[in-house]
Order: structure tokens, then sequence, then C-alpha cells
């Protein structure tokens, strides 16, 4: 079974009608994200860093890359090879080389993040990658963590082969998160976006349940469109915006070289941040009044009858958020049972 | 008129037919185009260096995108505003911000490219931006230049209003171009995309010859989706890929932010250069390698049939470049005789 199969075929709870939820604190889901790391063979420190990632991206709005993720990274193959303490491998005063140690990468990019902040606010500038690492999550949570500081980042992971290039039949990309995050006077701005045109795991579950993808997202095995999934899994994912996403998801995986993709035995997996302070370049705060006249201008613009208001990136999911620190967050009763037995 | 009116209608030479055309070398394209640029008042050094950025690009296949623009540029209402001399406001070892002095971007931006070379091969790094400037031409030329020096590049060009924001119905953002360039074994790799689904120049000229847009790239006034270029202008262009390519197009537009653009009037048009080399991270021979590796592996993907190849980015303006750089260029005879009556 391939890896992304491994990834997000685990119970087959996802898409389950009625659910049967658990509704949780995001104290008790954080408790029960820990503890439950722990139980895979993580310490203390990884345990709380893991969980306080999942319970965000739950939070967010992303339900089932929230917790059920903890019995996917069980699942996965990786998970059953061993792993080493995460190691800084080279390093300049604005840069770093992380061998991940094959820990989650919801641990080492966490890590490489951390150290690319340190780096970027002492010296204005931070190039940090991670290899021999596996599943990062929600690439706007480090995007985040890097905006909150004051920083300018970028984000771009390469990963596992499941997207056609422009004009093939057979996978040769991973679907390739691009995402940026900047300070503005009223919070971070992110953007976290794959480049292909639908995400694997949506294809896995269209599978599960007998159901088409949408128009335009995947080819068969001959490099006609289609939207059967399990012909879309003889020939590959598209990449989204046609020959321009080709490009963006070209970039990312080239990029993912730096950050010792090619390390890798599979020559996939390759986490790049590239951060910087704006204030190297003009005033810190004149850039986030600047970015929110901006986010103003935009808000201001004349609206499409039906479209209440126009997001900016990262928006949604942050009201989410706010919403659900206090409502909680549910969790299907079947993945709360699994995470438990752990 | 709008700016990009003054920028692309001047002649109305772009496609008649059939076209009375001038053949060219390059060498005697290049001569043409900098005697015209000192007509224009750019002096020997400036005009040497649009003349070879507007002969590269015609040679790579960009033909109304080559000398013609010295048209458009005769034509803008910035070039009968004064200019300056190019100057850099602000800078530490590792960044730069320059002050275009109103003059064209592709001598402007030419030279920031240089500025972030010699900083980057001298400190890893480089960020630098410009403002007060206009129109750079194709980016893809700039972002040679840092690869062949063995850096990688990440341009990105905030300018002038035209493309609507996602649920919007009025513009709200530059065409902004994003761009990577880096160093292969077998040479540069350069993507270039604009994040509109169509430049402003195509929609201008649909106009004038009364063609129809494609499908899905410009709404109307009223916000809907429109083929008719005149109802387009009421309205504005869509980014490319949706809210993806808004997300993109959004962030393009706040990152100009940080290369001044905020500093001027309009608050739209930023140049940044974001420059580093690869040897922070990973010795330079292998990024160089592996990326050759990766090319030769999606270009050995099966590919749909009647595709014969799958091209990298940048491969074909490279391909086109060797062929015109022996057969030369051809040049519309109007444009030719515009030129010499500067």
């Amino acid at each position: 079974m391939s890896e992304p199969d491994q990834m997000y075929r685990s119970g087959g709870f996802e898409k389950k009608q009625p659910p049967d939820l658990v509704h949780l604190s995001a104290a008790e889901a954080l408790e029960l994200g820990e503890r439950s790391m722990r139980r895979l063979g993580y310490d203390v420190e990884a345990s709380r860093i893991v969980a306080e990632n999942l319970v965000d991206t739950a939070l967010c709005g992303y339900a089932s890359a929230g917790l059920p993720r903890i019995l996917n990274i069980a699942d996965n193959p990786k998970h059953r090879q061993p792993r080493t303490a995460i190691r800084v491998v080279h390093e300049t005063d604005t840069s770093a080389l992380i061998d991940g140690g094959n820990n989650v990468g919801l641990y080492s990019v966490h890590r490489a993040t951390g150290i690319a902040v340190e780096k970027a606010r002492r010296s204005g500038f931070a190039l940090v990658g991670v290899y021999n690492s596996f599943y990062s999550g929600r690439n706007a949570y480090y995007l985040e963590m890097i905006a909150k500081r004051d920083l300018v980042g970028i984000h771009l992971a390469s990963g596992h082969l499941q997207v056609v290039p422009y004009g093939g039949i057979r996978p040769a990309l991973g679907t390739n998160p691009i995402g940026f995050g900047m300070p503005s006077s009223r919070g971070p701005v992110i953007l976290d976006m794959g480049t292909a045109a639908i995400m694997g795991a949506d294809v896995i579950l269209k599978t599960r349940l007998n159901e088409l993808l949408p128009e335009g997202v995947a080819v068969d095995g001959e490099g006609e469109v289609t939207r059967d999934p399990r012909k879309a899994r003889e020939g590959g994912i598209l990449t989204f915006g046609g020959h321009k996403g080709y490009g963006l998801s070209f970039c990312v995986q080239a990029l993912g070289i730096l950050a010792g993709a090619a390390l890798n035995r599979d020559k996939d997996y390759g986490f790049l941040f590239i951060v910087f302070d704006p204030a190297m370049i003009v005033p810190v705060e004149h850039f986030k009044n600047e970015l929110t006249a901006l986010i103003n201008r935009i808000k201001a613009t004349p609206r499409k009858p039906g479209v209440p208001e126009i997001l900016i990136p990262g928006e949604r999911a942050f009201r989410e958020r706010e919403r659900r620190r206090v409502e909680g967050i549910e969790l299907d009763r079947l993945v709360f049972e699994k995470l438990n037995a752990l």
C-alpha cells in the first residue's frame, strides 16, 4: 500500500452519516492528543508540540486533519522504522539543514520553524530545510508562528509523487504546497495552498465513498480527464490552474532539494523555510500598517451579488478558531475510542 | 487614459494581417534599441541595458514585448515626468531599498538585480526592493541573471490595479507576476508567470480587434463572467486558478509593500527580489545535479497522446532564443519606422 493510502485510509471514519460525535473542549482535546502521542513513543515535549498543532488545526475547522491524524501516523510505515533525535547537520548564522530523524513532520518542522525564527530575528534572514521526516500537517500553523514574531515567511514542501506534470499521465510531483505568512497591524496574514487541483486524501475518500471527483482535477491511465477516483489512481492528480500550477509545483519540488529531499532515499520529501525581517528593507510598522491598508482596500471592493464579504488569505480559519475556542471541537467517536485504545 | 492603455495601445501595430516586417540580426536590433532609448533621453549605459533586455525578449519569442515597447515607454505619462538618478535609500549587507527615480523598470530593476546578486554572492542572501519605477518587462530576464550566478531567486512585482479579488467586481490587484530562478547542471530553470488569468495587454488588444476573450478570464461591471473585452473593462480581470490564484496575487501585492510600493503615490508598483546562495544549506553542485535529475525524471514521465515532450519552466523561451540568435528577429515595419523617427 502506498504511503498516502496509509496516511488517510485508516478507519473509514471521515464521512459517516449520521456521525456519532464526542464533544471536547480545546483543553480536553489537547490532553487526549498528548497522551496518544506519548503512547506512540514520542516524549513529553514532542507530544505536546504535535497535540497543540493538531488541536489548532481542528479549531481552525479542519476536523479530519486534527486528532484523527494521530491514527494515520500510527499506521504510516515510516512510523514503524527507527527514529533518532532531530539533528542540525549543517548550520550558519542564517541557515540550517535539519535531519528530521524519521520523526513526524509535525514535530521536526515545528523545531525548524523555531530555528528559522530565532535566526531571522537575530540576523534578518534564515534559510532552513528539513529532510528525513513525513507529514507536517497544516503549513499555516508554522507560517503563523513566523508572522507573529513580525517576520515574513515563505514555506514550500515537496512530497510523495501523486501529481502529473503538464502533458504527463503518471505522477512525477507531490501536491507541493506553497505558503506565505506576514504580519499586519490587524494580525497575521497567511496563505497556505497546495499546487494540486485536489488533495490526495480527497481522491482516496471519494474512492471509498463511491463518489465522483469534481471536473478537471485528475487524469486516467491514458491521460483522459476523469471524474472516476479509481481511474484517477491509474493516472494522477492534475495541478491547479493548468500550466501555471505546474510551473509552481515544479519549483516547489525543485526547492525541496535545498531542504535535503534528495538526501532521502525516495528523494521526495523536503520542507523549506525562507524567513526574513521586513525591517531589513522598510520599517516594520510601515509594512504592518500598509498591509492593513491593502486589506481594507480589498475588503472595500464592490462585490458580486450574493458575496457577503471578500476574504483575506487565512481569515476564514482564524474566525473558525475564535468560535471553536469557546465552543470546543467534535471528534468522531470511533476515532476517540481508537485514540484511547492506543 | 489609464496607464496600461498608454502602455499597450500605441500604434495598433501588434496584429496587422498580413504584417509588413523588417528582418534584423540581433546586433542590428540591439543598435536600433540603444539608439531609440538614447533619443528618449536615457544615457549610453541605461540605453544599452534596456536594449539588451528587449532584444533578448524578442529572441525568446515575445515579439510585441521587444523593441515595440520603446514606443510604449515614450507614450507612458510617467515618461513625461522628471527622472532622477536611481538611488539606494536604505542598505545593509543583505538588503537594499531602491528609489527608481521614475526611470523605466527595464533599467532600475536591472540595477536592483545586480545589487541583489552581489550581496547574495558576498553574504549568502539579499532582499532588494525597487519603487518609483514602471514597466520592468520580462521577469525571466532578471531571474536568469541570478540563476547564472549559481543563486536562487524569487521575484515578485506588484502593479497597476486591473484584477478583481475573489468575489469582487472591481480591480483591487495588479496582474502581479511571481517568478523563480534556479541553477541546474544543464542551465537555469526559470518560472515567470502572472497571477492574472490573462494579460491586461491582451484584453486591450482583443478590444481593438473586436475579438472575444477566452472563457472565464474576466467579469463585467455586474460581476458576470464575460467574453466581451469592452465589458471586461467595466469589471476586471480574474486571477488564474480561482481562489488559489487570488491568494497568490494578494501575497504579491502585499510583498510589493516591502519593495516600497506604498511610498509611491499610487501605492501599487513594487519590485521585490529574494535571492540566496544554495550553498548556505546544501553544496551547490549537489543542488544543481539533483535539479537536473528531477528534470530528467519529469521528462521521462509517460505523456498524453499528441504531447511530444514535457517542458520544464523556461525551456521553450530558451530554445526559441537559440534559434533566433542565428535567424534574427522580425519587427513590424511601422514600429521600425517609428523607432527611427523618435
